[in-house]
């Protein structure tokens, strides 16, 4: 019943950010690219983001119960593509990339050259198929920077259908 | 430690479509508009929506265990605006506006006039503060029009920070 062209043409009009997420735990770092990430409460601050199983950084997020996200800028298309590699070709990214990182008061780090980032503290993880859900309370804010975000329909990238 | 301003000022920064949701159960049917919705997974196709707890539509999609979703047409703003309005006030939303819907297969109904739909089967439910994010399977799609879809954005409205 369902027809996979349809499914992806309803699916491919859905409207998505692009937002870099990190994680620490124990002097281990991690930082990817994420599409499918979205707000789920006003009060408290709750998000919701979903990361695939296989990714390097779920087990860093697991053992802190913590990560910090944030939208790309308009101009970092490159960087959110790069930052969008597996850990496990890429490397340690934050090195690879040279990128400078600023700490939150709660833990774990932003990238400085961003618009800004939330820490959020796990709730609750839902099973999703591919990928689980994350339910998280945002516990801290940083602006950093001006600008307009990056959208997946202006990168032209296609990470959904 | 979390600072409102800057936190309104980082989430104002994500980037969100717009859509409608319905759902029906036993004659009574509802509909409203979302923008925290998401994919979530693509094997199987898994999508991520919060729903506010007081959502008079809510209680339809538990009892029915489905719910209908798709993204609204650039030019329906003002349908948009006017499906966000709680069901207490606005009556039967369907009949009030006049609106053509479109049975799903798989139960449920779609908006004629829009790009078109999934239909979606509930897998579970997280508590997210004052809303609940349903996690669900696409296990239909069916397509309608043609068009760009309506974003957050190009709408004006603040649904998020």
């Amino acid at each position: 019943m369902l027809d996979p062209d349809a499914r992806k043409q309803v699916l491919r009009s859905f409207t998505y950010g692009m937002y870099w997420l990190t994680a620490e735990h124990d002097g281990e770092r991690g930082v990817f690219t994420v599409n499918w990430a979205s707000q789920a409460s006003f009060d408290p601050p709750v998000l919701m983001v979903s990361v695939e199983k296989d990714s390097s950084t779920l087990p860093l997020i697991r053992q802190s119960g913590r990560f910090v996200i944030g939208p790309f800028l308009a101009g970092q298309r490159e960087l959110a593509a790069d930052l969008g590699r597996p850990k496990a070709r890429a490397g340690d990214k934050i090195a690879v990339y040279d990128l400078s990182i600023v700490p939150m008061e709660s833990g774990g780090f932003a990238l400085r050259d961003s618009l800004g980032g939330v820490a959020c503290e796990v709730w609750s993880e839902a099973d999703a198929g591919d990928s689980v859900v994350l339910i998280a309370e945002v516990v801290e804010a940083k602006v950093l920077g001006e600008g307009e975000p990056l959208t997946m329909s202006a990168a032209g990238f296609r990470h959904f259908g």
